[in-house]
């Protein structure tokens, strides 16, 4: 029976475990606090990714590790690897925690992207805004996820300001681009390169946060899927990755899918996977890390997503939404914080529409 | 966020357990052993039913009460709920620890159920053999459970084996029913009197332990299923029930159903319901007593589900048939032992056939 040690202790790292329990695997945490949203549901070694003593319990603890938090520090996941195996590898880490590691290996691999400069002054800023255009977007190198670190720039007199809102970090200024809508494909890959993708994936956002995800992405062609995943397999292969890595796209509209970036990690796109009658994103994840055969990607109905975002409906009222699946992650109410999600599997398009409007309709204003 | 208590941590209280999670529940266990399957996803008070002060260590950290095991002693669930709320009731409890109170409740209810005399000594048994004829099923009042404490009697000769089988314990001895099948139907009954009922099961039995079950059950008619609902909503009814209970059937094949036994909490048979795209027997049970609203019971496929016993297959070997969902428990391998099981939803019968043939042929011979 082997236990999976995970650096972070949040919603992600907990799914994780739910998902693992029933395959008999058992599980050991790293994070700073004890009664996090994993600590619930399993043990947790209370201490900071940096501190090599903190590893080192967790290390003894566990066969295997991963982490649920691309922002984790390289360095503790090769301190961490000197004791035990640990996937996805802390190249793909890397690749994913730098946003121009990111886009170059996009490049690399022939995946459009936006347009992009490295930017390290006002200087450089000026001279990449003057490149690309307006609108351009700035972006933090690193430390970017639910739309942190990014300020869109309309006109030279807002160079200032988001220079000013990223603390002149180093950057990334990117053509804006007109998406027709936001998308985000799923793959796996286990240590002997065996592969497998859930359907391409419609989400939309609410201020830089997730809010819905519907799979498979309505109105995609099967070319537009075959396309997405054509490029989440190059991602994967280049890397060598090992675990569920989820690739995000801008899809243009007219056949074409803009790269923008990707998440070393099972991702919240995926969540619907997990009440689709498939193997969900969280048990692929740690097959493909133990080295068990990847499971079934092909959903059983049309599946949809709600996020429950800094406040929730009382679980009364969550468990009365016929057909809904609840997930709740055990964290108190905090604006912009994900508290938990709601997933539907639902034999037609419209029935699925009518309970993800129905949900939505009692959610919280956000 | 509510903490239930749960006597017991076997199998069914870790499913419970996993079950909800999802819904920001948390879990407390009592029981022997530390590192028994429930303790491996929760925390666990290690001590005995018996023991008060370990209830009330259990009862301190828990906001309400179940169990996961009929032979819990009545006196601790009164002793507990003196404390908390218990679901289901002593009185629920009683009646099923008791083959006589058992009998006495289906007679009552009109609920039709095999011929039987009580007996409490050898002269006794002679005399109801004499009475209902052989073969005769003599069977303990209490403890029985997995076909424990059961042994036919076909002729005159048999009686003295037989008695000393049981070591001359209260039994009853029960005409033999010659049934077509054997099935099971699940109930679940809120506090404010709601009630949902999954649709009849087929069950197949291998030395008296549950090895496979169909839903719904094969060939079964409405009026079939209509009539397994009427008789454990009479029985719910009566016992002002709370959670999930289970009622076993054996089917005439000429429109009779006639009950077996009852099993005051969530049960093998309806193993089957946690991938089948409804509201799990084990989340309705938790929320029949956390007085929440019942969820869906109607499945989405054609479902089955295949017992792992004395031994399983291999891990890799297990999660590499085609569909199907894996549920391990966390023991080790013994003869007779339930290690886990293996969950279908298929989209036809025949899928459904063909998977659970696949299944059985890659099991360890019993």
């Amino acid at each position: 029976m082997k236990t999976i040690g995970i650096l972070g202790g949040g919603q992600l790292g907990r799914m994780l475990a739910l998902a693992g329990y029933p395959l008999g695997l058992r599980f050991i945490f790293l994070e700073r606090e004890a009664d996090c949203p994993a600590g619930q549901v399993a043990p947790v070694v209370v201490g900071d990714y940096a501190d090599p003593a903190a590893l080192a319990r967790l290390a003894e603890r566990c066969d295997l590790a991963t982490f649920e938090f691309e922002n984790v520090p390289v360095e503790a996941v090769q301190r961490l690897r000197e004791r035990v195996p640990v996937h996805p590898s802390p190249f793909a880490l890397l690749s994913a925690q730098d946003r121009l590691h990111e886009k170059t290996l996009f490049t690399d691999l022939g995946i459009p992207t936006p347009d992009f400069v490295a930017v390290a002054s006002f200087i450089e800023l000026q001279s990449a805004c003057k490149r690309l255009g307006f609108p351009a977007v700035l972006k933090t190198r690193r430390l970017g996820y639910d739309g942190k670190g990014q300020v869109v720039i309309h006109s030279a007199a807002e160079m200032e300001p988001a220079w000013r809102a990223v603390n002149g970090v180093p950057s990334l200024v990117e053509q804006f681009v007109a998406f027709r809508r936001e998308c985000a494909i799923l793959g796996v890959r286990a240590a002997d390169g065996r592969e497998a993708f859930y359907p391409l994936t419609e989400t939309h956002h609410t201020r830089g946060i997730l809010s819905t995800a519907l799979a498979p992405a309505p109105h995609a062609s099967a070319a537009l899927d075959t396309l997405a995943r054509d490029y989440v397999k190059r991602i994967l292969d280049r890397l060598s990755y090992v675990g569920v890595i989820a690739l995000e796209l801008f899809d243009c509209g007219d056949g074409r899918l803009i790269a923008n970036e990707i998440a070393p990690r099972v991702h919240n796109s995926g969540h619907w996977t997990q009440d689709a009658g498939v193997c969900s994103q969280f048990e692929n994840h740690l097959r493909a890390i133990a080295g068990l055969p990847l499971g079934d990607t092909t959903p059983h109905g049309y599946c949809g997503m709600v996020n429950l975002i800094g406040d929730a409906p009382a679980l009364e009222r969550l468990v009365s939404i016929p057909q809904a699946r609840v997930h709740l992650y055990g964290k108190e109410p905090r604006p912009g914080r994900k508290l938990g999600h709601v997933n539907f599997c639902l034999p037609t398009a419209a029935d699925r529409e009518a309970a993800m409007r129905a949900t939505l309709a009692i959610l919280p204003p956000r």
